[in-house]
């Protein structure tokens, strides 16, 4: 092992040094009983193959490393009287933290079944990865944890994102190397381009290079060190190394490097706060250089273990079968000296325990990592200072997403002093038209500002970074440390984090089922840049399979909302920004929309989610002919100019206009919790008769929602094909299909008796049609009767 | 402009500078034009609103820098007669690409109807973002293009693919200063630890610093110089840095810095070629630092514009109704002194053209950016010297991809020479029980070696990163340059490049439209370490969503093939290596599974794609009672064993049992090339019995493939329903209402008349179910009757 740079000073007394041993072994001990024991915890019996566990699960590798950083933690939280998270990046090593977390006695706190004895102790081996019990990840089950370690790459983010607006607190970060090689962490590093140091916490990265990942050495660990360090101070850091393989060492350099990187960082909030110097930090970081596997089997069946891939998993296999290694496994776990460590009850010894901190600044009882416990709700004002007037729809165009900025301009500046709530975005939210947020706050950026330069502020909440994965890691480490946000996005590239996506829902349903994790504010996303309006950037922006995405994930979490104008965008964010524990995904326009409803019919209709609207339609009272149904805001309007050709050309047909904001109202409602009865679905969309679906996204999506119903069978839906390019918005509709005079044809050739009765009107339609793409060929404009169309007639 | 670290000499003699000159403000006139001009192309009369385009669409900002690069690339390409492609990053540049092509000839040559004169100038004008046109991004219908710029982050990962294997080949690649702060870009510079000087081609990356993103500064622009060379030194490169804004000066800059560059790059090839140094290369690479819309307007109205990011898109807007912004649009592109560049039929000049290179060596006309040109058909063996023996099925046990292993592996040996196949995957190809092609390839490591090391190669050709979107680039590189390639990935994890393969997809649709692009390799995916058998990962590791997300794209691009057993997935891994211009997605799991089919069986079962299998139903000629269908390894396990439990408890119900292989076989023959007729269909599922469906994923995919048939309302689906955690393989799928007694239990209560009769054997199965729940709980693993279980009786 190399011992280049290692830190000097050696703070710590001999007495220092033997209980962060001792704390440090036991939690070892207490990883490696994990992975292998079902009894005999303490090795009061001889090992037998009866006390081993059945299926040996779980990730030996990396949990020596997170033992040691945990217990150095300890050590400066309670030195120092600080306020600490950590996120623990190498996420496989739950049994590293949750040894740790039984240790400081957070875990029985919280699960009061797992005493912190020898019986609690059996019972936290038998548990771990086991069926019933609890994950081998740092999951949401774990005390004191934030991030869930199973798919690696999003550790960075959700560190910044816990220490933005809080400059209390310190964030701890550890970085597996294997982890530093996917994308998304390997961007992260940048973060601290966004990072306060007067209103934000401060993040100290771990880099723990042990070697390898799951088959292979890594990237990082392989660099020379002069390379690595070069690679780091480019990130905008100071790294400290520290490096070895003798404990004692290790503990010496390690601690030493904890006071000189917090030191530091004291420094520089200090005078960032006292003096407001406005140059951008270079945060001191550490990397720690240890062997995979350390302290486990140096050799197994004659082959290199310990410091190899070797030790990812279960370095000994085969325990209950192999006498060999069952004595292996024996002399491992004794040579702790578990006797020195837990008294004859199992509880740790006052050695073990003399690095802990107390009460709620262990690293397992932090409230930082149960959000729900700091999370205030957000002020929100009234709507109607921000609605648009709508006395007559269909006569004014508003741009949804600039009417919505208002909204959160003022959330903005009524939580300046607060500083709960962010904004977030992919370099879009001026393009996404929400600048007003600009009036009440700037854009963070602590790098260097030129003159020419607008909106940015080193004490900004307006967060812009062209990594969609930054956007979406930063805001769930904000949102789980107790705030709020809102991602805006364009649609297609949110696919960017259909994976983060993923596994916050995952977080999020299995947090719910967790008493003791209080509800956090939801993830809100304003998908706009829609679809439909990719004029200049045609095919590769187009892409409306989030709403799908999402909506093949756990129904209690996910909420999905199209409001089809300004007025309903408004309604249905402020729904979104008060819920707790969702994934709220909004898709709403930015080009110049129709305004259909007026605030107060607006709130009434989000509130339904779905609803019929009378004024639009031609029923009379009696049964519709046919139901125009629609979502999203173009769909809606190009039903909405079917239904006024309709009521021109077929007056004597009753058309009932449908209009779905909230889309999971489609489904059953036994299979979401928004979901419709078959009573009321028939209600609004009758049980027989033709339904033309216009909707935002791909079309077979309404039939994966609705296929239960009766009426599923006369259903017909339009929408998204996958037929896009750089054309006009118009264009864009016909291409798809969508387009009102697509929508009248739909309409006479499924109302039962009208293909003959109305083959003019049908032909006209036709006609229409075939003059736009000679208009639009030529002229690369759409028609004038569709560009100056308004509803109202 | 900082104008630190400039390289030294002057390479260039004045008529080359003036040449070059010329050359560059060509292309920038041609992508002005493009973005303004519908007529009057050459200026030859004084410019009227008329001749502007009705809609301004297009990027300016960064269309100056590119079309520098291209001109020196010319340059060198010419002087040292190389062959080269160029990845362009920034790929809103659009207007800058086609310009360039549009000088060397190549466009004219690709696209007849677009002259190299003034009525084809006016063409390449008119048609650019224009409906009917083309995009404004690098899409596939720029000639010289294997890189859609609109989604930014995947040019470094691409250029790599390109280079790999292609010994004699240039890869140039532009990143955008934007581009750089995504994840993906930001570990794409690690790619350089795994290009072998021997056998790979060369990547020089361009870091091209305009400063700014849509409406931001970029992190990159704004480092200070040591910091952002320390950054690029740790990356592993030895920067060079070209910076100014007065043409001439960073003409002579970027000329010497090319070939301080190139000089570099032989030296370093020759080196590791002729005397075999087995040390990593410091590839040099090129940092420009140019304004943004340099050479544009320098201000608009009073505010700057060039040099900043409102030079991103359109410097000068409305311009047919302001009569200043025309004249500043005219005095702008005279700036470029047209009558000096394009003779008077608009021909470009001598000197204009005197950079450009013959023939194929041209950027546009490059074979190597039309794969199909050079790709050659795989080796592939037959399968009957890696298929399992099958007698009977369900009598043994196999792991299908290990089984698939042993094919690979003779493909990578029978590869060796011609080096046109590669493996990626994210460190998980052991893990994925594919290791025998470590028999007949390493994997490429260029980094330092350890005596502990296995399976590493300085020229391997299996590539393994822990990154799911460096290995979907690199592939993609590989692929679209004329190679084949497999990408093997734990199922959940792919959704990371969810939106990665939006884009391909996108590519080759578009692609199959353009007659001169020749057909390349399909993008085959191996998803395995499926949802099913998470047994010590969990829930985090459970998503078969990814089959879902690619079913929406385009039915001329997309396969999905669930092969049940070893032969199978060795039939449908043969088809998909054959295929060409697919993305084929295979989910297949790496766990013992029984066989089923022996290997003429897998054949013909996987070219039909779904079939009844006789022998595993209860029919006798006649109508079935029940259809048991499958998809899916597991599933089709559980069928089976419930086809049992049904021939034993029921023995008079009439069982069909159906495997399906080929998903989109589900689909109505008129939306996919593969789809049933609705006879077909029915001949397998009947129109009217009760369907009970056992499918491997999110089961309601089932309902949206098959809702316009006529059996859809007797079709009941059970998959996953994000019911997970870390357990037993059987636990899983009873959690999942998956398993053989939950099967048999819907058979019972949706086969008319069964509920009363079959009552008895109903209350079994959920006592079985009750039972292995018990069990599970205390003893950690599955019921011994379940996981001892054959299928033949």
């Amino acid at each position: 092992m190399p011992q280049a740079d290692q830190p000097t000073g050696t703070p710590l007394t001999d007495d220092e040094l033997r209980t962060l041993d001792a704390h440090w072994r036991a939690a070892n001990y207490l990883a490696a009983g994990q992975i292998y024991l079902m009894s005999n915890p303490l090795l009061t019996e001889p090992l037998r193959p009866g006390h081993i566990k059945p299926r040996l699960l779980g990730h030996w590798g990396t949990s020596p490393g997170l033992n040691l950083v945990y217990t150095h933690l300890n050590r400066v939280i309670t030195a120092r009287g600080l306020d600490a998270v950590c996120i623990w990046g190498p996420g496989h090593g739950g049994p590293s933290v949750l040894a740790n977390s039984w240790l400081e006695g957070s875990y029985s706190e919280t699960y009061p079944d797992v005493t912190r004895d020898a019986q609690g102790m059996a019972e936290l081996f038998r548990q771990f990865s086991f069926p019933g019990g609890v994950p081998s990840h740092v999951a949401p089950e774990v005390p004191g944890s934030i991030h869930e370690g199973g798919e690696l790459g999003y550790s960075l983010a959700h560190a910044y994102g816990a220490a933005f607006d809080h400059p209390e607190l310190l964030v701890a970060c550890v970085i597996g190397d294997g982890e530093a090689e996917t994308g998304p962490l390997a961007a992260s590093w940048h973060s601290n381009k966004f990072l306060d140091p007067v209103h934000d916490g401060a993040v100290l990265p771990i880099l723990h290079l042990n070697g390898y990942k799951i088959a292979n050495p890594t990237v990082l660990a392989r660099l020379p060190e002069p390379e690595l360090d070069a690679l780091l101070r480019g990130y905008g850091h100071e790294p400290i190394h520290v490096a070895g393989d003798d404990p004692h060492q290790v503990h010496r350099a390690l601690a030493a490097a904890f006071d000189e990187a917090l030191d530091r960082i004291a420094l520089l909030q200090r005078t960032a706060r006292e003096e407001g110097v406005p140059e951008r930090p270079h945060w001191p970081m550490i990397v720690l250089r240890t062997p995979k596997g350390w302290t486990g089997p140096a050799e197994v069946d004659g082959v290199q273990v310990e410091g190899t891939w070797r030790a990812h998993q279960v370095p000994l296999a085969g325990v209950r079968e192999n006498p060999e290694h069952l004595r292996q496994l024996e002399a491992w776990l004794k040579s702790y000296r578990p006797e020195e460590l837990f008294d004859a009850d199992g509880r740790p010894s006052a050695d073990v325990l003399a690095c802990v901190p107390p009460g709620r600044r262990r690293l397992g009882a932090t409230p930082y990592a149960n959000g729900g416990l700091l999370v205030r709700d957000l002020p929100i004002p009234d709507l109607d200072g921000f609605a648009v007037p709508v006395d007559k729809p269909g006569a004014t165009l508003h741009e949804p997403t600039r009417v919505l900025g208002g909204l959160l301009e003022q959330i903005m500046k009524d939580t300046a002093a607060r500083r709960d709530f962010r904004l977030v975005g992919p370099d879009e939210t001026a393009s996404n038209r929400l600048e007003a947020v600009f009036d009440a706050s700037g854009k963070a950026w602590q790098a260097r500002i030129l003159p020419v330069d607008e909106h940015l502020d080193r004490h900004g909440r307006v967060m812009e970074i062209l990594s969609e994965h930054l956007c979406q890691g930063w805001l769930e480490g904000y949102l789980l440390t107790g705030r709020h946000g809102l991602f805006s996005c364009y649609e297609a590239f949110v696919h960017i984090v259909d994976s983060m996506v993923n596994q916050h829902i995952k977080w999020l349903k299995t947090s719910r089922r967790l008493t003791w994790r209080a509800p956090v504010a939801s993830l809100n996303y304003l998908l706009t840049s829609h679809v439909w309006r990719q004029d200049h950037n045609g095919f590769s922006h187009q892409d409306p399979g989030f709403v799908d995405h999402v909506l093949n994930k756990s129904p209690e979490v996910v909420r999905v909302y199209l409001p089809p104008d300004a007025n309903t965008l408004l309604s249905v964010a402020d729904h979104a920004l008060r819920s707790r524990d969702y994934v709220n995904v909004i898709v709403a326009g930015k080009q110049p929309c129709f305004d259909w409803l007026s605030m107060d019919q607006a709130r009434v209709h989000c509130a339904r989610g779905a609803g019929i609207w009378e004024w639009a339609g031609t029923e009379n009272g009696g049964e519709p002919d046919v139901v125009l149904a629609c979502a999203g805001d173009v769909p809606t309007q190009e039903v909405l100019a079917a239904a006024q050709l309709l009521r021109r050309h077929l007056p004597q047909l009753a058309v009932r206009v449908v209009n779905v904001v909230d889309m999971t109202r489609l489904l059953p409602h036994e299979e979401h919790p928004h979901g419709m009865t078959d009573f009321e679905y028939d209600g609004l969309f009758t049980a027989d008769k033709p339904v033309i679906f216009a909707y935002h996204g791909y079309p077979w999506l309404i039939h994966r929602l609705a296929y239960r119903r009766d009426g599923h069978r006369n259903l017909h839906v339009r929408g998204y094909k996958e037929a896009g390019t750089t054309t006009t918005p118009f264009d864009m509709v016909v291409r798809n299909d969508l387009d009102r005079y697509r929508l009248v044809m739909d309409v006479i050739d499924r109302v039962p008796g009208l293909a003959v009765r109305a083959a003019g009107v049908r032909q006209q339609m036709a006609d229409v049609r075939t003059r736009h793409e000679a208009w639009i060929r030529e002229h690369g404009t759409d028609l004038p009767e569709v560009a100056d169309w308004t509803w109202a007639s």
